[in-house]
């Protein structure tokens, strides 16, 4: 069975379609959510995409005219790939991003999410004027204009804005629009302005990853995003991981300081990159949501991380109060408050937290396990009853960290292989179809499952004597696989995988299963009582759920119950910025979440130790495979 | 029957006695109470005092010993004075100053107000170290230690605070002291330091006059004061009065700004003399109450104060969020919070409201009046079950103003008078017994009754024909009265007053009485439901009530329900500096008030013109002057 690439433009998305999927599922799949009224039977038209590069089987031309026709339109959920393509999806068939998060509908096809109540916004009030009568003061008339009409009880002046009240109130004969901003707690009236105000406000949603840092401008009056931006975190010039990191924040004399402003920085640029693309002004970017791990967080706001890396690994502090964008440097509105989402933990963040409200975990009926692959592997367990978390240390292998010719998931990766049992012949696809450079985190656990079943490696990861095999061969460091020959590689280095290398992914997927399978035994409860498992990340986003319950990663469940949310921590912040239900939400989560320490006091290490087999000592944990054998 | 003016030292407070009084009397009538275990039977020997002018009868001389007997101490409840006299109170004969607000003690005799919980204190915390099975974050550790200790579950960190916790955690092996520092609505967590800190820690209670400003330095930890300072508020050369006041900050380009800064400079003066004098270091300095009225209020924190002088009166805001002293430019800890105690009014201000809390209107079974006399009069009538407040433009002629040859009560004030009525001659008794420059308030009352009963006044205020009486003449603007021929005056000009003044102050006492009748008639309550009348106020305390009721200001009812509480705006500002419930206390108060606004919709006009007589038109509003007469 054949499977090909599918590049979205202008997003850059990519994704891979199994033989006979189309363009619809490819999208769903890259995290693109289509309008498609008509649920893909091609009759309502609005799914419509550009074909730039290669070829696709239509069955059916639905509603294009001719003109879409020769602009080389086609239907997303007609079109078949029949090779490698680039589509572009013009935004006219794209849904409100948010998709999942939407309830009412406004305007037609204009969608809000629920609970819709940004964490600053503009209000227009209509206040009785005074009279004898009635001649309360002008601060406790507009409280109590607020409260009647939006139902707002907990709002507090600043001493600027009510220095002038009285003259703005007049000048507005009495009609005003006050900025409120949501002070975790109370609401903040911001500034006061006569008459009517229809300028518009934004805030940011972003998401400070280890490695890559996101802002996502939002329309905090429509709900609507205007802008993302990506890009490296500056901070990776201080090492590529967290640990690196805290050490040079806490032994480098100013290292916090430098590390606090390299995270501003990155944000910055981000903020910049975007406010010149769309427009926006950045004075008028008023809120700000941030999701990060505990030790990023700790670092943006300029926290002492030392004790994080140090048992008993306890962080400065979970749950943080707003802190004012002057405070910290961004550069959006100086009074704006910043909000960082609460951890639970060293090694569980607010990355975590946000994904974990993101798909209402603590309001499931079904047990369901919210997972997200990366240097650990986090994990939250649990319904709308009771709640687990914990962090195994997977180390940074399936990012290509320790692994000689691993890399993270870029141009020339080596993202899916195959091997033909009998020559030990391999096939292999790339990102971006580029020479290979190294292998990445999905193509580890392609690789890993195809050398087993092509009985090149034993259930140890130890490598078996096939001397008929070319590509297997005694290397430096021992036995090897030579995926590909430095002649075809795009760094003229042969590109292999040893045993040091297998050995090491064993104890990665080993950490993550025996993680899995601690918080399961906490509860009593087998694999089998899982009913949904929800991956995020960048990495989860290419993984092959076969592959990956195939070398013992995943729990052995039908692949149905696996789903792919994206980068759930963006979308968490940005959920968070547009309702303060959610954001409070993500506080009692927070607070409702039970974290394991796997490190002490539970069946962890014997977990750990059962899973160092592909899949596992322990067969019977993975039924579809014995099946299948 | 004679009377004789005590001067007490150093507070420089001056009262009179009536024949037959002692010391301990005077001194409580004073407002400076006294250690009496003994309940003044001479026998405990602690209300000492040194006689430094003038004779007293002493009755016992108890527990004072030779050398004591020597340097001229006398036992204040032994002590008679034979004529005027100055006696100096050693501070270890009084009382802590809120000698009404004490409940609890603690170590013997010292004493601590009821409720004492300071908007500002440290707390010795000792928190649990974290190990693998509890590893909370530090911060959280924090909180739940700080709640187990003191209950405290409203508390939130600062950045800055939380920035260096983990190294401050641990440098004091987890024991620390926590600052803590009350935000109205949470408790912000100013600062942890290792280890138990002893230090001492101040605030600041401010009676914002629109005359004078006091300050009073307050030892948090200990509940005692240090230190009392009051001068002249810089203010007054934009003018003497509250409307003088806001045209200028209105008008003047700069001007609320300047306003601002005076008020400020003000109290910085004060402060930097209490510090001077003390020890205690500014920096040391960390919360401060401030009471004044609504004008004084708006003007110290530079809020617009416009149109609190036009109809129809509304303040910019009545109840205050607090204030950084480092946004106002006050000279204490830049972080330390102010609050101001609210308004419920244009002309009933937060020093109304400190009063009215210090008395616990709002919680007595007696039906109360408290009344402050001043440019207005003041009043809020009530009890538990029900609140109201009025202020009456009395004009400033019980402060002098507007009267001829009024003046304040300062040295040369004419403060109590008697006439011969068959002569018409005149015994009169000035302030500091200096040569007479003018008359002050409680002179003009003195003065109005005794015109009256020496039959040289009417009822309305109009001067008889009395040619046989030297003193009585017809003067540039009517008829008048000399108090004091320029020889024997102090600026070499008769001291008289004309028939224009009495006016003046008939129409001065028939506002505060037409206020107080006014708010009895909204409840329809006859004037002797009154159960007990608290005066306060600079001028309250020199008040002579019958005299004060023989012309008609106070209501005609027996003198053992009136007391007089003293500067109760500075009293109230410090008992909510001690207290947290008090501050609360008092928003509460301030929200149950109903604020009759006396120029609408009511009575006032009618009782206003009824009150246009000496007493009264209405004589049966007077009884006892009836009998009397």
């Amino acid at each position: 069975m054949s499977s090909y690439t599918v590049r979205f433009l202008p997003d850059n998305l990519e994704t891979t379609v199994q033989e006979g999927e189309n363009l619809l599922q490819a999208a769903a799949r890259a995290g693109i959510p289509l309008k498609a009224s008509c649920g893909g039977r091609g009759t309502c038209g609005r799914c419509r995409m550009i074909l730039k590069e290669g070829e696709v089987t239509q069955l059916q031309k639905g509603k294009l005219t001719p003109e879409q026709l020769a602009a080389g339109y086609v239907l997303a959920c007609q079109s078949i790939p029949a090779g490698p393509v680039v589509v572009e999806v013009p935004a006219e068939s794209r849904l409100a991003e948010h998709r999942v998060l939407l309830a009412e509908e406004r305007a037609g096809e204009e969608l809000l999410p629920a609970g819709f109540d940004p964490l600053f916004k503009k209000v227009a009030l209509e206040l009785p004027p005074p009279d004898l009568e009635d001649s309360r003061d002008d601060a406790g008339r507009l409280l109590d204009t607020l409260e009647k009409t939006t139902g707002m009880d907990d709002a507090l002046f600043n001493l600027e804005t009510l220095s002038n009240l009285p003259a703005v109130l007049r000048e507005g004969q009495w009609r005003v629009t006050a900025s409120l901003a949501d002070g975790k707690g109370y609401t903040e009236i911001v500034r006061v302005e006569p008459g009517r105000r229809a300028e518009k406000y934004y805030g940011l949603a972003v998401d400070i990853g280890t490695t890559t840092v996101v802002v996502e401008l939002v329309d905090l009056a429509g709900g609507r995003t205007v802008g993302v931006k990506g890009r490296y975190n500056k901070q990776a010039v201080y090492g590529d991981d967290v640990i690196s990191r805290i050490i040079y924040a806490v032994e480098t004399p100013g290292g916090r300081r430098e590390m606090q402003r390299a995270a501003v920085d990155t944000i910055n640029e981000l903020i910049t990159a975007l406010t010149a693309e769309t427009g926006v002004e950045s004075k008028d970017i008023h809120a700000v949501v941030c999701a990060g791990n505990t030790t990023m967080t700790h670092l943006f706001l300029g926290i002492d991380p030392a004790y994080i890396r140090m048992e008993p690994y306890t962080p400065a502090v979970n749950s943080l109060p707003p802190v004012r964008a002057a405070e910290l440097g961004l550069m959006v509105s100086p009074g704006a408050l910043v909000h960082c989402l609460p951890s639970i933990a060293s090694y569980v963040g607010g990355d975590i937290m946000a994904g974990a409200r993101l798909i209402e975990i603590d309001q499931a009926e079904e047990l369901t396990l919210f997972i997200d692959v990366g240097t650990n592997g986090e994990m939250v367990l649990g319904n709308k009853d009771w709640l687990l978390a914990c962090a195994c240390s997977a180390g940074p292998a399936f990012e290509g960290g320790g692994i000689r010719h691993g890399m993270r998931a870029m141009a020339g990766a080596i993202e899916h292989v195959q091997i033909d049992p009998r020559t030990g012949e391999v096939h292999y696809q790339t990102v971006d179809g580029a020479k290979p450079l190294g292998i990445c985190g999905s193509g580890l656990i392609d690789l890993m499952a195809v050398l087993r079943d092509a009985g090149i490696i034993d259930r140890t990861g130890q490598f078996l004597s096939r001397p008929e095999l070319p590509r297997l061969r005694e290397g430096d460091e021992g036995p090897e696989y030579v995926l590909a020959w430095a002649h075809e590689s795009g760094n003229e280095q042969d590109i292999t995988i040893s045993e040091a290398d297998v050995k090491n992914l064993i104890r990665a997927k080993g950490a993550v299963f025996a993680g899995i399978r601690t918080m399961l035994r906490m509860v009593d409860l087998p694999v089998e009582a899982i009913e949904r498992v929800i991956v995020a990340g960048g990495f989860g986003r290419y993984i092959n759920i076969r592959d990956a319950i195939a070398i013992g990663l995943f729990p052995d469940l039908p692949v149905e119950r696996y789903s792919y949310i994206g980068n759930s921590s963006l979308k968490g912040a940005r959920l968070a910025l547009l309702s303060r239900r959610v954001r409070d939400g993500v506080e009692e989560l927070a607070r409702k979440v039970t974290y394991l320490e796997l490190s002490v006091g539970n069946t962890f290490m014997d977990e750990f130790v059962s899973a160092l087999f592909l899949p596992h000592t322990d067969l019977n944990l993975f039924p579809s495979l014995i099946n299948a054998a």
